[in-house]
């Protein structure tokens, strides 16, 4: 059996735990081989293949990124891109394609998958807003960063009496704000998963900071957004950071806090960070064990399935039951934030 | 309502988040007190008390141990021990005691609900294996702190062209040893789940050698015992060993191996480090939620429960289905292990 | 004997250490007593007291940040700010003054010091660019936090052929910078002891990239410039950008690259991460050291004088032999910084 | 101009940035060539060769080990072996021959200078007793190790009231212990330079215990010895033990605080774990440095000499300088491990 395997989108720690979980368990406990394509659904489309062996994922179990290399690319989006997609597969003899990706390249699976290819889909995405799955590969390592950041940025916010606001990733869902902040003990959380009120934030840090403290965190999820109705000239503020720095919502949060309450504050955004380096034990398992069970999956020919984690089982779900969702976060946790502000 | 609140057991990462977010809870959401008692059931049964408020749980959220103290002591099995428990908790008027350890904590607390107190449980272990619960508090910086340790024998194993041997904590279940053990790359995992056999272990390490490889890394946990019949030497060395290292089966191990193979083997026995220092943000965060739901349980009179993560969610299970059970590795993840050699 | 001490400037990593030597080593070794002043010297001047016991430094040691607090405030440039200072120094009967900072205090340290103040410094800044001392409290942790910072980029930027330029700490002296980029293995550093031009910069990066790399790290101090005559276009847009983000000097420079060479750019602001958090041990120790020297030489009189690292040994340094002065990055570290680019 | 190179002696974290700067420099700047030889100077011995190029050292500087491998191997002490030595580096034609090592490894070089050879050795050991050079490669990382192992055996001495027995390396310097005892808070640290008295220990943990603490850390260098004329039982002790377990200094010093004062006492011996893993920034630094030096040193036929850091500044001092010369911990850093216990 030949089995082709991809990385597509953002990089993220715990893709060469999956790679070599793939490559090791395919080539020892089957004998089948591994085609390798390099830059996601792209080196599909131009036949851009890297044969797979032992030799190639030695050590590369503690390094972030991806040893294929990955880029943006939707073969359905792209003109012609489905065809070259098929073409590579079909003279490259691929049994069964691997993708490893976050909600775009699930979404494209879905679709080369509706094309007859045999797909299996291991999600990663730092978000981890991926439907069906407790986590997602990456994810956990970011929160392990951000935590990190946090827990610096607590010591000298309370040296020098200031409110830091940290700017996290999370577009659609605010997961690595609502755990960051919970490890870090921040103050304030920003998801997207609730409308903020930046009058009540600000409210919120002044009642604290007369009451019995002198320093605050307040940890922004990069999409959060403010409710409606409330905080006119916030959403101005909003709109003229946005044409500069890219629509940067801590930005926008640090100068309101400043200007409204006249306390000294001053913004990190994380940023890229977030998505390198090292990977924590739980994502180089978890890519290890959706590895296997991606390989499993196509030894017995069942496809067009996400690997997934449901409490301490990994299990196969079918795309139509994960694809085009976004998981958010619970309210028990979002609650969880909030007490221990 | 007066919330009584203790750690028991060995003391482990991510004790004072829960801690912290029993007070923070309690005093903010509810307005109810909490009464801490020092080093376990033996304070309760002292009357040894330290009231809980904001300033006790400043900045604690980031250090490791319990600032309650633990202790070794179950109220059940000394004379007089239960008799003193409740007699204190009357006195302290304690509307609900929320007890923060491992099986033979739950196991007390089982005992003193019997006597009528209101119990609640929280779930701490390194070892991972109380049942009922996906992750007990603890367990995650463990097998950081053992996969941290494993890829730093790793590159000298490498560089020397060494076998290491690893013995991590596991006393009756494997959890430490499979998670490190495939976070880490061992070649070998000897795990309580699977009584092994020296000689296969022997003769992997020696095909593996004259294949293509000059190091290993086999990872012991120290509850890891020889299956029957097998190695007759083996288990005789284990009983020399035993008189005077406790029994400890790394050595044992890699004894065997040096002698039997030749190959330069060296032993490490991390020991206690695996069970102090900064929490990871896994254990931070559960021990903040537990702490939360514990507060909760207690206020809604759902009493005689352990709090559990299944999944993405926080639950409370009863006693009976949880007390004196045994929570194992699965299968699947010691194929993992197996399958990534 | 009554010491008094305070942390002045900004805060960083090591702080706790040096208050914890000097507290300790006055108490266990002379009998003196420690007179701590918050908020640097605004606390002097505002008879701001905090007496420090043992109990006072218990577990500090790993803790970042100041528990004195701090604040910038030079006495010799308020109104009536060092007659304050004195009279308080007078009515707490303080018989030698330690202070904990950079530049600033020292300047601020000399000058009491005429007024007839027995006074003691102890440097530390994360810029690492007090003169007379091979480091500063605070600079170590600061380059292990930037290290990590660009180890993590190095895997996205590899993972997406991307160009990282990475903006560090470092106004007048690029020592971060330079030990970052080594340790890292950035291909460009830029620093303020060597003005750069644009234009080179751009032409090394295009050679990289199409000789034999498809990723790049760029760091840049904060305090880096543009040589004079080049690059009119970068000047004129390091202005352009000044008015808004406070004269970032690594987002005019990311904005060039990715204009001129095309290649996928992105910034990362390290920004206030770095001074905060868990000390490395170096820190810890450098800290432990000058606040046993400092007790020392108050004990025995040599005041007026700066604690200082020189290779094994630590020396007390004259005011005069270093304040008012830069220490720059030699060249034989700026010539390796080149050499592994 | 053909360079040779080689790590010999035990293994350590910062070779391989010392193999990546020479061969970046001596291939970047001067374009010669750098042969490297396997397994230390048996790999010369054998003629067991691996020119080096750039890809070699591809993103090797972040991980610890030697990529050349090494052993412990000394040419002239063996029979034959200097003959065999230098007939390889005259078929390979070497004209100058980087040596990467400690103590033995330098001896060897000097030994091969005396017969002709151009020889430059590079300083490494995590031992830091190399004369002549106030770092030596490794020591940095293994300090780190070290005080994250003391740091973590604190909390959970604190919650259990222990005393935690930490032994680490140091033969014949206690330049680890006294460091990480200093950055660690340890109470007590037991070093090679100062032969200790048992009875003086363990009547300073009862004075420690009755007076304020419950719990305390002692930090006992592998050289560690006891005072002659004190304590009997205690070197019959180690006699008795150092049988069974290779002489650990650490086992004897637990045992004997155990039996005499009755406090639950454990002992964790690190190990291996102190030399492998990721180099701390200090040790990538210094190794890239020490690689640029040695590479300059060749290019101008400075030879027989060692790279050494002194202060800020890298120098080369001559083999007779160094060679056969323990470099002890200064009485400085010695008080202060005993001024902050």
């Amino acid at each position: 059996m030949r089995i082709g395997l991809l990385t597509g989108g953002g990089d993220c720690p715990g893709l060469n735990a999956a790679i070599r979980g793939v490559v090791k368990h395919a080539l020892g406990e089957y004998g089948h081989s591994v085609i390798g394509f390099r830059n996601g659904w792209k080196g599909v489309a131009q036949g851009d293949v890297q044969p797979l062996g032992r030799s190639d994922i030695r050590n590369v179990l503690p390094v972030g990124g991806t040893l294929l290399g990955t880029a943006r690319f939707h073969p359905h989006s792209e003109d012609g891109g489905m065809d070259a997609v098929l073409a590579t597969l079909e003279a490259e003899r691929i049994d069964a394609l691997v993708c490893i990706g976050g909600d775009g390249t699930v979404h494209a699976a879905s679709k080369v998958a509706e094309a007859g290819v045999a797909m299996i889909a291991i999600p990663k995405t730092i978000d981890n807003d991926v439907e069906g799955t407790d986590l997602s590969i990456g994810f956990h390592t970011a929160v392990n960063i951000a935590t990190d950041a946090i827990d610096r940025l607590h010591t000298t916010a309370e040296s020098h009496n200031r409110v830091m606001v940290v700017e996290v990733m999370g577009r659609h869902a605010g997961w690595i704000a609502v755990n960051a902040g919970i490890a870090g003990g921040a103050e304030v959380v920003l998801a997207p998963e609730r409308p903020f009120d930046i009058d009540k934030v600000v409210r919120f840090l002044r009642h604290r900071h007369r009451a019995h403290a002198s320093f605050s965190i307040v940890v922004v999820a990069e999409g959060a957004v403010p409710a409606e109705g409330s905080a006119m000239d916030f959403t101005q503020r909003l709109g003229r950071f946005g044409e500069i720095v890219a629509g940067s919502v801590g930005e926008a949060v640090a100068a309101e806090i400043a200007q409204r309450t006249g306390f000294d504050t001053r913004l990190t955004v994380l940023g890229h960070v977030q998505r390198g380096g090292t990977p924590t034990p739980t994502d180089r398992i978890l890519g290890s064990r959706f590895g296997v069970a991606a390989v499993d999956a196509a030894a017995s020919r069942r496809t067009n399935v996400m690997t997934a984690l449901r409490g301490d089982e990994v299990r196969l779900v079918p795309f139509d039951e994960v694809a085009g969702k976004v998981k958010h976060v619970p309210d028990e946790l979002l609650r969880v934030a909030d007490a221990l502000a």
